[in-house]
């Protein structure tokens, strides 16, 4: 069993981007509430097109204000090289390249194949590597995809092969939709297991049918150490029907500091920073402890 | 890992008792429902002061109905020999006495200590027993008081020997106040297992501070077999602070059944029954897949 965790705070980007846009400064509001839990991780925006997420086309203006916080890495999701071209020249120390298994979802998502967007890694990695930039690649819709069901193991074991093969830093497995459990977490991880041969993996799960956390801690149980969280369980995804609340980073800190494992995330300060992200979007969050606070006593 | 886990429905005793009282004609249509879903064990309401619980004030006129539903095991909670004479000449099968290792929350659950709570097994045995009637013991509290703070386990093995000593049928351990996590129930377990030595053990968790799934699972992994739930995560606890949200039985079907572990409860048919839960209190429930459905195509 790991027993530390690196959470990567995924608010400004998977938790905003479903929403309506919200001015810099009141992201730049967030980001310093997110700043002060102590996650050292953050996923800041994404370099993707304006018109298909609004939310997000402030991201070189975002990331220009970055260098406030100089010890916390910061990430940014790109879905071509275009995207991670941007990324790098806007200074971001860590790019996320997402490639499904499911054509469908890729061609809702990104516009082309899986085949397609896997044979991309390779270029995304140089663009990378050349700025001297982080890659990880996130495997969207592991487990199920809205469109084509059930995601056969096997597909996900062939792109993290190639994602190896291609050089990337890092690796994680996402449950876009929120449908996966902790026996279908451990067992992928485990058929996962020597394909991704010592590389860092890294775990992404939805609360969307009250089993993201439960998932997040048999991903623990399966020797994952780098885990996604959202402040207020904000977050959700435009191109996959159903897809709601990202794992609240409260609630994730909560449930792991209790059973043993360290964080990085101060709890306190992790309920505070959900608030401000409950104060910029302008409505309630998923949450569990924004409603019970942390264990008290009477 | 267990492979198959009994569920006990518990939204028509721990899901009402802190609602408003609703009439018994709506509490049959909810019964019918849950019946419904195929669950073979039901909590059916509470024997105890309709002073202090009125939303059970009506357990004997409920009683009398049970006889439409032939096929499954109703039990009923009692706080005191009183109540368990109640429930037995009611003719329920089962019932369930509580007991807390806390005294402060004894006092405030059933106004005496835990010692006193604890001497009364003997005779709530005897009465059950001299009925045909099977005697659960359920531990309150056994992680967290919201009154007297962390529980010493060894104050819970005290409690499973005394009750073993009495001679009851099963053991269950609660998380009243949803405080728990996966971790912790590991552990608490562990620590029992000797004193526990093979009685039928069963566990009962809250979502309050949304690790109640996750607690659950981790808890059938620890071998754990019988699981509380009430559709919908209706529930609470009227003399524990801040104790909100049972976890909701469809929520549970669906991460057990996807993690390959089978149950008695049919997964739609739980969402169906959550749906009469929402009409009957009405007001919203926190169950995910209430909102979420099952997993879907688009």
């Amino acid at each position: 069993m790991t027993r530390h965790v690196t959470i990567r705070e995924v608010a400004m980007r998977d938790g905003l981007q479903i929403e309506q846009p919200i001015p810099l400064s009141a992201k730049l509001d967030l980001l310093e509430a997110i700043v002060a839990t102590g996650v050292r991780e953050v996923e800041a925006t994404a370099f993707v097109s304006p018109s298909k997420v609004p939310s997000m086309a402030d991201a070189a203006e975002l990331a220009a204000e970055l260098h406030r916080f100089p010890d916390v890495e910061f990430s940014a999701l790109v879905a071509s090289p275009n995207g991670a071209k941007r990324a790098v020249a806007a200074g971001l120390r860590a790019i996320e390249y997402v490639v499904s298994p499911s054509d469908a979802f890729s061609h809702a998502n990104v516009g082309r194949s899986s085949t397609q967007a896997t044979a991309q890694i390779g270029e995304i990695v140089a663009i990378a590597h050349d700025g001297g930039v982080v890659v990880e690649v996130i495997i969207a819709t592991a487990w199920d995809c809205p469109f084509e069901g059930p995601t056969p193991p096997q597909r996900v074991v062939e792109i993290v092969s190639a994602a190896r093969e291609y050089g990337v830093d890092r690796l994680s497995i996402a449950d876009t939709i929120g449908t996966t459990t902790p026996g279908r977490v451990s067992s992928l991880i485990a058929e996962l297991r020597p394909a991704i041969d010592g590389l860092a993996l890294g775990g992404h799960f939805h609360n969307t049918r009250g089993a993201g956390l439960a998932s997040a801690y048999a991903a623990v149980g399966a020797g994952v150490s780098r885990l996604d969280s959202s402040v207020g369980g904000l977050g959700g995804c435009p191109f996959a029907p159903g897809a709601t609340g990202n794992i609240a980073t409260e609630d994730l800190v909560y449930l792991l500091t209790d059973s043993g494992i360290t964080v990085d995330v101060d709890l306190q300060k992790a309920i505070a920073a959900a608030e401000v992200a409950r104060s910029a979007v302008g409505h309630d969050l998923p949450g569990a402890l924004l409603r019970a606070g942390d264990r008290k006593r009477v």
